[in-house]
């Protein structure tokens, strides 16, 4: 049996954990909800001040050039490319997740079906988070196609030559499974499809390998992500967007263009032209004026990840976030049987992205109340699940070790039936 | 001839100089380019660190309930709508200019050609602010419609049955000259088409009747516009939209939604469904997870403008304004005649924005650069004109002088003849 011991004596010898210092973390909570809004990094609040009291205040709109306000996009862009496998110039930061996903799926569907017009379907996996199947059904609505919703097991059955966009979430938000990114690339390449990845719950917490570099490894072809969860960005931190520049390049050949065609993707936006022309490169699926305030937070938080590069960067973190699901499942198994929890994380650690899931037949939302009421953060995902995120950066052993022995406790005592932890409202 | 004393004098005198210390201005600086970014509310500096350090840091998750952080959207909303002359719950807070103005564009087009499938315009104005007629050509283009760019004075020859929406931005971004936005709207009605409008210029400069209320005003039927302008939300500050309750209800009735459908548009995003219902309400105009530093930022700036509601509100600052600037084109034409200059902007009160926009046929660049070395901001846009803004909340009469001063100096001296005012590279 593990002890809470064993986690300190784990935590001491974790190489990355000076990391935790890099966060302003309140006392008496154990913080596992990062894989929903990560922790606040030290250096956001001076940073953030200094932008607002001395960029803005002072400088003045002279701060777009003389503060580097306008390379804010790029700059952001690659250092997050550093985290998910892809080049400089390749990545940029603009707009949401779901505004991003919009334009890379038209743009997809373009390339995909330039001399290929019988590719009339979006595949895409049943369960995906919402705002990726609401975006992929307005586009496909848009476009006079088919939105084909399959299971995580039926993707290949329906991976034939009418689909013209296959879009998965490299993490699924409810079990943590993960994709396995190369055999999808591959799949939909050989079926004529492109590969369109949501990296939301990727991004910061595992490897991904998005351009395919090594050998054998097949590259994907778009993707998108989220800037607040794993990269610490704040909340409602702008989002991301890749695209391969062989699709790039395309795009230009084909006349291709992605449709949010705002004033900062022009090639020139401050010549005032009438006439659009798309930015070069990724530059050109921007939209309009960034929003230097949460740019720049989320600058500060890419920055934590980067900090573990000196420390083994994204290999590292990843080994630490297995150590530590690993640690949670077997504690739960050793501790909190019989009380009616089945782990819906894979076991299979190259299948099981940073967070732990446990589905509890009835109570599910009122033991996630219970456990805010004991300082244990975690939150619940409708219908029934109680989901720890595990955020490598700042998550330690002993805080896996005392979120489950406070799991335990609500259990056995029972707390959790509680009348004031019922469901009433919308929940986060 | 105006003195710099009268000018002093006339700020002594003014009800809304109070005002100006909400701001925190640099000393030495003469800012006239507020209608570009504007100036830090003084209060913004602190909010912004509660949220980051108190609302995020120790909050953390929860804070998206307990500190309001959902109803940000809509509380902004509501507080931007009392200056543009829209009801509360009609007006949200979301995006950037660009995003809403497709999202609004597509939604508009749906609802002006249902049963009415021969409208297949979009008429605008050649002109327009570039981002507007890029998104404008990329809507029509994807709904295979005509994107009509009529000079202004030819937009009622255009205004025919072929037209479902008409796109108008208020006030010109270059000229300042303002539409009549009642008889626009009668003329786009009159004529079976919607009209669209862009606020960027408009608010919290002067009064908007976005609704109509009042005897015999014609009601507009869907509006965007900027945060970080006259509201003073801060560089890249979220957008606002509207959409008159009348089309809200016919989106409903007739099945339209607007395409960038994210899981904070849906009507219960944390049901977490697999299926797409539109929120009620102008919230389905939302897309994505809110940025919250960026609207905290932007309710700071509004608010800035609504505490001039008890000194007699929008309706005093644009008297105000107009008092500016009639102030600095009576100073430019007693103190600044030979040298070139021609006022682009319209003398007629009533057809003017809260701007003054000088050409010049060399030294447009070279002036405001020159300008900008004595403390003047004001700034440029191509081809040749030397642009001042006037934020009547910061805007004093005496700042009207020494700009005008400087720019005498400036022209009498030919100082912006000197090499190093030449223009290099893109300039916000």
């Amino acid at each position: 049996m593990t002890t809470r011991d064993d986690c300190l004596g784990r935590d001491a010898a974790d190489p990355l954990a000076a990391l935790r210092a890099r966060f302003a973390l309140p006392d008496g909570v154990v913080y596992l909800d990062g894989n929903s809004l990560g922790a606040l990094p030290v250096a956001t609040v001076a940073r953030v001040r200094d932008v607002v009291a001395d960029e803005w205040g002072v400088g003045l709109i002279g701060s777009w050039n003389s503060a580097g306000w306008m390379d804010l996009p790029r700059r952001v862009g690659d250092k997050i490319a550093r985290l998910v496998g892809a080049g400089p110039g390749e990545l940029t930061v603009a707009d949401s997740t779901s505004v991003n996903l919009y334009k890379v799926l038209h743009a997809a569907l373009d390339l995909a079906r330039a001399g290929a017009p019988q590719r009339t379907a979006i595949l895409t996996e049943r369960g995906n988070f919402p705002t990726d199947l609401y975006i992929a059904d307005s586009v496909a609505r848009a476009r006079g196609c088919e939105l084909r919703v399959a299971g995580g097991d039926r993707l290949a059955a329906h991976l034939d030559d009418h689909v013209a966009v296959q879009l998965l979430t490299h993490v699924d938000y409810r079990t943590g499974r993960v994709h396995r990114m190369d055999a999808r690339n591959i799949a939909a390449h050989a079926a004529g499809a492109l590969a369109v990845w949501d990296l939301s719950h990727s991004a910061g917490a595992l490897p991904v390998n998005l351009a395919g570099s090594g050998p054998l490894v097949e590259a994907a072809d778009f993707a998108v992500g989220c800037g607040y969860k794993y990269l610490n960005g704040g909340p409602g931190a702008p989002a991301f967007v890749w695209a391969h520049p062989r699709h790039v390049a395309r795009m230009d050949a084909l006349g291709v263009r992605q449709p949010l065609s705002g004033w900062l993707s022009h090639a020139a936006p401050f010549a005032f032209a009438d006439d659009y022309h798309p930015a070069a490169g990724i530059a050109r699926f921007g939209c309009g004026t960034p929003p230097v305030l949460s740019l720049v937070a989320l600058e500060c938080g890419v920055d934590t990840v980067l900090a573990a590069e000196p420390l083994g960067g994204i290999e590292a973190l990843r080994a630490k976030s297995l150590a530590l699901t690993d640690l949670l499942i077997a504690l739960v198994d050793e501790r909190c049987a019989g009380h009616g929890l089945v782990l819906q994380t894979p076991r299979d650690p190259r299948r099981r992205g940073s967070q732990v899931s446990l589905a509890h037949p009835e109570g599910g939302y009122a033991i996630v109340q219970a456990l805010l009421a004991r300082g244990v953060v975690g939150d619940f995902r409708a219908p029934d699940l109680v989901r720890f995120g595990i955020a490598p950066l700042y998550v330690r052993h002993v805080d896996v070790w005392d979120a489950v022995e406070a799991l335990r406790q609500v259990l056995v005592s029972g707390e959790w039936r509680d009348p004031r932890y019922a469901r009433r409202a919308a929940v986060t």
